[in-house]
């Protein structure tokens, strides 16, 4: 039933508009802008045309069958609706309207009303009050996409609607993300996170799952699917609404009584989601996931042109269970020419002296590498700076390659620099590679990698003893 | 004596060159471009005149007084050249080469009898293995100073070489901190954190100092100047290798035995310094002190368009010590008109309608205004996203505005949006507020002021009683 949100053969609109700034219009443009190959019907009671599309006064004049239909049209208008999609036949709706159960007392009798009809017709319900699906092949989402939408492996689920409709605009203008879909799931009155949950676990595409969430629908289900699914790839985890406070937003926000900490805090506990804190996290923790091979340790080579950022990196790393060993001789012994005499190799790996006797690009092809290469190392914390020295391998693409060669995760923090080339580098290099702009977030992302990293290897070895 | 370093009357660049890249020629070039009045002398043995300035074979050939000396000479030279500097009569030197106690062996014997020349002809010595001053009035850096150093009112005091003076270009190009002084202190052989947080708790221009100390150098000394200087004005402090991991690498740094977390700790809560984890917070929370009004109270109102940002930065603001209060009556009834009547104002604000109403701009004006001017509440969070929509009120600085008027400090988290837009936000917004690119560190440095704010106002009451 999933797949008619995802791959429907023909879509409605209903309340498409002509007029640029309408959520009505943003939607059905993004719909004919994506790869979506089906039959796409304008619905609007005054227009003949939309957007250059045939558009009908009514859901029941569609000619065609329709598997999927979008509401973008007030809240009072929508039980009416439902009736027409089911006697259409329609086999999935998203409500990307506002004023539903998220406001009480009228409102949320609608949303009764429409799972009512849903349920009596077999119809699956994603919203209301959420902002659509963004992916390469359906676009219903109500921010312009104004870029390619990739076709990658990291889904996001939010239950939130400007926020993920603004988060997926992000991702496709600025290339950070190789997402596949982000799927705005809002009051959730009929599909939930278990629902999508379950579906993406077995995508074969959907290699990294990142959800939002300001409720858990059916806690028991959850724990149950996540289990399942977090055995087979990463689910990183965000619980909006866990303290008093939020609660107390997230119940004016989508209507939810939300869960406490406890609650949540045992869910992933148990079933090995990942954690994240806020938003940026979401995003930061789906990055490293989604680009970087999982580690089966936690033994990290930090590579840094600055001693002090050497110390604080290595306090970080302890406090987020990260170990920095000691490299072996043999890696010592390579890389004694691009260091100073009195100063031999040691981890944290300080690149100062190479930088000064041969640059940034070579230094990174041996003081990288050469750890990346030892035997004792699983991962690598690189610090770059927003300096001119820095473009040669940016440009060059060197961090990408020696990344690429050793297969072993690379974080890079980026401390200081110019703002001008600071930008080309999280730029640049961030749409292959995790760059973070503090120690901090660079060191905790790695870590929940690493820490992903050895779970999935006990649970292999388990496997095949 | 301090003065010495910081006001000098005549200065000796001992290794001064006129090779671009050379440490010598960058420091004499930041001399030479800073606002420094006095006598400058380039002392080189193979020069007649250094970047158009006459030199001299050695510092005995200088005919005039010389205050501060500045090594840039390899560290085999450098008892020598004390020896010449007790002779002249020197009265500070800085010693910005690398080779001394942190490389062990002869290093440290060297760097012992430098102590003992400095302690017999009463010459106060900063460093070795440090990277120098920066400031309007005399800039030793190593880095480029491309452009003009504020005369603000900040002080960062770093025991590092390169990230000192890296962070000092930083914040003089991207205009992204209000300093007034940068200060490397290295090995600190002489002149320790103790000697400088006495100078700087004195100093009428300085308002918040930032320090990241890898030792402690005399922690009872500290624990009673920093207690001083803390109930005067902010004082944040990282210290790196409180872990066993850092404590290794600080050896192999500065050459420090690190001081273990239980001490730093103990140090921080029986001073009331502010403690920052990394080096990005080390920079956002002075940027946060130095620019933000100091609030008596921790009720905060979150300002947002988006419902999911407010529930988890309510989590994050109850996690960290700060409450969302009600906005009263009053206020509630000024912000009706720009809310939807089945969602009234409240706390997070919701921006959503309004700025669908009546634009970004004129939405700050009202509804970010309207909390910041209620008696419930002391400071507030905006947060903002890289769009076309956002770019009026950076161009009409509303934001700066609508803060100078209410007296209460303001962080500003921004998440989503084009890159273009986000650039433009954080540096042109980030010039005179305090830009966060994630909710996490926003929360976090705003905490760290209304702790600050309460506990001062505390002290001035018990004083008033």
């Amino acid at each position: 039933m999933m797949e008619f949100f995802f791959k429907p053969k023909s879509v409605a609109v209903i309340g498409a508009s002509s007029k640029p700034g309408k959520l009505g219009y943003v939607c059905l443009k993004n719909i004919i802008n994506c790869d979506f190959s089906g039959d796409i019907y304008p619905v609007n009671p005054k227009a003949e045309e939309v957007q250059g599309i045939p558009a009908y006064h009514s859901l029941a004049e569609v000619p065609g069958e329709v598997d999927l239909a979008v509401f973008l049209i007030s809240a009072k208008f929508a039980v009416k609706t439902m009736e027409v999609c089911a006697q259409k036949g329609v086999k999935a709706v998203i409500i990307q309207s506002m004023g539903f159960k998220e406001v009480g007392g009228e409102g949320k009798l609608i949303e009764e009303k429409i799972v009512d009809i849903a349920r009596l017709n077999n119809i699956r319900v994603i919203g209301p009050n959420c902002s659509g699906i963004v992916s390469r092949n359906i676009a219903t989402t109500i921010y312009p996409m104004e870029a390619e939408i990739p076709n990658g492996n990291v889904v996001l689920i939010g239950q939130s609607g400007l926020l993920a409709a603004g988060m997926a605009s992000d991702i496709v203008v600025n290339q950070t993300l190789n997402i596949n879909k982000v799927c705005s799931i809002g009051n959730k009155c009929d599909v939930n996170e278990n629902d999508l949950l379950e579906y993406f676990g077995d995508d074969e595409q959907t290699e990294v799952i990142s959800m939002y969430l300001e409720n858990i629908a059916d806690g028991r289900r959850l724990v149950k699917i996540a289990k399942k699914v977090a055995a087979k790839k990463p689910v990183i985890f965000l619980n909006g609404g866990r303290s008093t406070a939020g609660a107390k937003a997230a119940m004016s926000h989508t209507g939810s009584i939300a869960s406490s900490a406890i609650v949540v805090n045992t869910a992933i506990r148990q079933t090995g989601m990942i954690a994240a804190d806020d938003f940026t996290e979401l995003m930061d923790f789906a990055k490293v996931f989604s680009t970087q091979p999982v580690p089966t340790g936690n033994r990290v080579a930090v590579v840094t042109a600055a001693g002090s950022v050497g110390v604080v990196v290595s306090d970080l790393c302890e406090a987020h269970g990260l170990v920095l060993p000691k490299l072996t001789a043999e890696t010592i012994e390579s890389l004694k020419d691009v260091f100073e005499e009195n100063m031999p190799p040691d981890n944290p790996v300080d690149l100062y002296y190479s930088i000064t006797k041969i640059g940034l690009n070579k230094t990174l092809e041996t003081t990288l590498a050469g750890p990346l290469a030892d035997p004792n190392i699983d991962a690598a914390i690189l610090i770059l700076a927003g300096f001119e020295y820095s473009m040669e391998p940016i440009e060059k693409k060197t961090v990408q390659k020696i990344a690429k060669q050793y297969g072993k995760p690379i974080v890079i923090c980026m401390l200081i620099g110019h703002n001008k080339y600071k930008n080309i580098i999280r730029e640049e290099l961030g749409k292959d590679l995790p760059v973070f702009t503090s120690l901090y977030s660079g060191v905790k992302a790695l870590s929940k990698l690493c820490e992903y990293g050895i779970r999935q290897h006990k649970r292999e070895t388990l496997n095949e003893n």
